[in-house]
């Protein structure tokens, strides 16, 4: 089948063609990206939220509840679950079957899991690109879910137009932890489970920090809005939120502002992998392994190993030209 | 003065020079890759210790007291304190004040600052040159201490010979959301303030996390020792617990493979830098930026505009050869 086909059926909302061509990008198959080429002029209509904050926040309960808002607007939703696979939490697979519950058999709802075990380094790449391909299959909404742990992570987020950071009255220590990447993405604040002890306190202290931080660099402060996923409270105000910000986004021409800087950082990164993967080959590598032992012996210092290395590659370029 | 006046005097304990060719390599003087290059026979003697965990968990407090502890063995001490400069951080200055009440005043230890703000993406690589300078000065240890927020953080305690991950009680919402990264570089724990309540509780589901993952990845499950550092206690522990890990290194050979890995990621973060100046030169930001409109347009995609850049970069390198 020829591509042109393949996006033809991807737009005309085949979901199983879809899929597949997501496994084709999830696995980098070399037609991947002449798809993804393609398929750029029929993609930056989908409308993106990306949903972020500690595990155990209810990022999955709040994405749910506002799928099903969207829905009763007619608006079809995809979802992309990052799912940062540890040892240590087994929330992801009961969280994924409560989901398929609630929203899973609807035909306007498509979830995809993205997992980053084995990919971590290009999982914000292949998150967007995965994205470029429910925009181009007309999902009006496309939802980011990731765990605010790591770079990779916090770039995926970075990409969605409103941004939510979650947390729960319990954040305290986590907050303090993350700060210095979460509390610059957010948007909207969700201050989830709101009906726990100490929620009230938590808030203050999230306001105090928010009109702080405002204060010194001169920018919005972002809303806290209190709820209860699971008992749905809170959840339409948080959605009318996300509505007003979009409205505001488009309006004030950031929205387009703001995806000229992701498309910026986007080019960027895949310069930087490009390269890396030239660089890098196999009679390189093994270049560098076998000279450890003369860095460690200090007989050749690690900046003249690596001029030594970036010498070798252009010459390689140079040859190639000719 | 010649490189190799500079180098005899960092090496006889001339420490207004080594300061002065620390911050010849902080603000990446022309020539300061010279300097790490003559001095690189000179290092590999000092042993390194690293230091992080969440905010307030008093890891200022546990490096001044190892400090003092190998003061009392006559060792000297070279301390590289990471301050991720955040508007929500107000302790680092306090830290600092009390560290020079106790330690500061003492010829054999030697503090420096190093400031995250504004030079995110290469600190880890400054700080480890740096590290190399108090190397060549003969400080027999070395202390990174650093919040283990960003990757840039996890980047340098991952140099260090020991890590040790400091957690306090109260760690528990921290340790779910930093477990990506924490939980694999520590070498020991330091169970901080575990004067606390819930100490019991939580060293027990530390205890128990570590033994779960340990079992899948089979790797040796570190040590958990209680402290109260602010009241010294503990700390004779966590040190003998340090010195044993070095000796178990030491004596398995594994010192020099860690170091070797070490000198690898070193030098791959010397190419990816070098490589990404010469690629992002200002023309070529400048042809990127003026074409974000048409990307946002849909006139070329993300990938046809990084293929150009690259083409662009390496016909630059074929003439410069020729």
């Amino acid at each position: 089948m020829s591509q042109e086909t393949l996006i033809t059926q991807i737009r005309n909302g085949d979901i199983r063609r879809m899929s597949r061509a997501i496994t084709h990008i999830e696995s980098e198959d070399k037609d991947s990206i002449e798809l993804l080429n393609q398929i750029h002029s029929f993609t930056g209509n989908a409308y993106k939220i990306g949903i972020t904050g500690p595990p155990g926040a209810g990022k999955s309960t709040l994405a749910n509840q506002i799928t099903k808002l969207l829905r009763k607007e007619n608006k079809t939703v995809g979802i992309l679950a990052i799912d940062p696979t540890s040892p240590f939490t087994g929330g992801a697979l009961l969280g994924d079957r409560v989901r398929m519950n609630e929203i899973g058999m609807d035909d306007g709802v498509y979830i995809r899991s993205m997992a980053t075990r084995g990919s971590l380094g290009g999982l914000s790449k292949k998150t967007i690109e995965v994205a470029d391909i429910l925009d181009a299959a007309k999902f009006d909404f496309i939802i980011f879910e990731t765990v605010g742990v790591g770079q990779s992570e916090l770039d995926i987020v970075k990409t969605a137009d409103t941004t939510i950071v979650t947390l729960v009255p319990e954040s305290g220590d986590a907050i303090q932890a993350m700060k210095a990447g979460l509390m610059e993405i957010a948007d909207l604040f969700a201050l989830n489970k709101s009906d726990r002890p100490g929620s009230e306190s938590f808030y203050m202290s999230l306001q105090s920090m928010l009109a702080l931080k405002t204060k010194r660099e001169t920018f919005e402060q972002p809303e806290i809005i209190k709820t209860v996923a699971s008992e749905n409270k809170g959840i339409e105000d948080l959605f009318g939120k996300i509505m007003e910000h979009r409205a505001k986004l488009i309006e004030s021409g950031n929205l387009l502002l703001k995806r000229e800087k992701n498309f910026k950082l986007r080019i960027k990164e895949i310069v930087r992998e490009r390269i890396n993967r030239e660089i890098w080959n196999t009679e390189r590598e093994n270049n560098l392994e076998s000279s450890l032992k003369s860095v460690i012996q200090r007989e050749i210092s690690p900046y003249k190993k690596a001029f030594e290395i970036i010498d070798q590659y252009k010459n390689e370029i140079t040859e190639e030209k000719q």
